[in-house]
């Protein structure tokens, strides 16, 4: 490794992200030093990617430090929390700088675009591995939970779950090249941390949780956490043209259920608030879908046309026809 | 795998570490949630612990887990810092129960014995690393520095460094086995982070760092950071009667200067405010020695009785007698 770890993080790292007033340290001591807002509560969230587990081995780099942010936005979104301060845990094999100079880009871009500064780091030799941790802002008592749904409850997802998972099988060459391939694998490599509708989302849903795992183990997460269970009806998934376009419709179902790595959020919200819900937060505007409700029966369920398609808690496991 | 990951983090660290009021939410949702005391700063800092790197592949589980939090805390006393949270991001080739059962143990004691609750994290299947963030709390504006040494100012060290260098060559045969092995192994396998003493330095140091890569390397470190050079006196160094009954002098004053895992605090005090450390501090009763003086000249020196000992800024690199 030519450079030195304190050189690599001089370099690439010092000025990532937004520049904030409430960073009193920032990258270079032992630990960084932050100002926290007057009365509000801090939300902190820490998720690693692995090579040949998170993503294929050879990735775009300005994809990887995108990715390694945004899944952590996307926790703090769930939250309805403000992101604030990043910190990064790079650990690389060897320091290939054209490859460092990406993956900053990639991580700065996504930083500065949700005002997120970078304050601290750690780099280490050893098979590539990159954890961040987030911290973020929450007016006190507000943070939307995955437990705070009830019976009743309508069920949303935001945006078009599925594309990540045929734009990463599209990379792996799972899937054969099509015109629809450079949207899809973008919607993989650069997925949208849902923040702006987080925040909004605190004062109107119930419950919250970012669609990582896949659209119904994750739903059925948050239901269980809330002392429910789920119906999810597969008419309404919102499936984009492109998926539909690249796989057709099957498919396309069982990727927006199961895919995963959507980082959409899927929420709940009380009957009597999805009038506000609707008013506030016009669906054609913030790209959200209701796709069913939280019921008293434990378990996750999907109803298509013709009945019951059952469901298991950890993914779209099989499929049973009544 | 036989556990999901769900399952793993529900298992093992939910309960991890010390119950503390100000986590409003802990582990087991997109995020935790946390409140900050009323007018502090906060201080963060993460580190990774990769197998083969930072430890012997096979080491002790208690171990791991004990050092990847302790490695953070002494991250913490080097700021002055009070800890309060941690978060673990743990990627494992496969998930041994037993071995859980130990890693969680081993940090599970450190964070009960310094008020650390474990408040959230991400399990990841790859080669094994081990990611902690810890946050703690400071009074504003009291930050202590790498950056605040002065010409002049006298330079300290905690403890007895080297004995953790000796303990990892022992750990890994390169050292015989001796009767001072069992001491000296458990100081790599079980680091002590100087958190008292971290917090009673914020009104007394002017400068501080922790000791990771060798003492030599750090005090440079420190040094550079606050625009000066520092001199060291070899026959100052506070070294332990195992390492010099295991290794002999020579060898320990090398251990000492450059052998790293010490997590031990280098810090610096103004001359005028000698007289107030010795009487508030007893060194006797708080364990750390004066070493050396910073000094307008740069560089970093280490003096012996027969005149300079040359090193490098990136350690031990090699010896010139006058």
């Amino acid at each position: 490794m030519p450079l030195s770890e304190f050189e690599l993080i001089e370099r690439y790292f010092r000025d990532c992200g937004h520049r904030r007033g409430d960073v009193i340290l920032g990258v270079g001591d032992d630990a960084a030093v932050l100002q926290c807002p007057a009365g509000a509560q801090l939300a902190v969230a820490v998720d690693t990617l692995v090579e040949d587990v998170h993503f294929p081995r050879g990735s775009s780099a300005q994809s990887i430090g995108h990715r390694a942010l945004a899944v952590n936005l996307s926790d703090l979104a769930a939250m309805g929390a403000r992101p604030a301060w990043a910190l990064l845990a790079l650990t690389l094999s060897e320091a290939d700088e054209r490859w460092l100079a990406q993956f900053a880009a990639g991580l700065d871009a996504l930083a500065r675009a949700h005002g997120v500064a970078l304050v601290g780091g750690d780099t280490t030799r050893g098979s590539m591995s990159v954890t961040v941790t987030v911290l973020g802002h929450l007016p006190p008592g507000r943070a939307l939970q995955r437990g705070g749904g009830a019976p009743g409850d309508a069920l949303f997802v935001s945006g078009t779950p599925g594309d990540a998972a045929a734009g990463l099988a599209l990379e792996q060459g799972r899937l054969p090249p099509c015109e629809q391939a450079e949207y899809l694998r973008r919607r993989f490599l650069f997925p949208t941390p849902r923040l702006a509708l987080g925040e909004r989302l605190r004062e109107l849903a119930s419950g919250c949780i970012d669609v990582s795992d896949g659209l119904l183990a994750d739903a059925h997460k948050l239901a269980r956490a809330s002392g429910c269970g789920v119906e999810l009806m597969a008419a309404a998934l919102p499936l984009s043209a492109p998926l539909l376009g690249a796989v057709g419709m099957p498919r396309a179902r069982e990727l927006a259920l199961s895919g995963g790595d959507d980082y959409e959020l899927c929420f709940t919200v009380r009957p009597h608030a999805l009038e506000r819900l609707a008013c506030e937060l016009p669906p054609a505007e913030w790209g959200y879908r209701r796709i069913g409700t939280l019921q008293a029966q434990p378990g996750a369920r999907v109803m298509d046309e013709h009945g019951v398609l059952e469901a298991s808690s950890s993914g779209y496991d099989h499929f049973a026809a009544p």
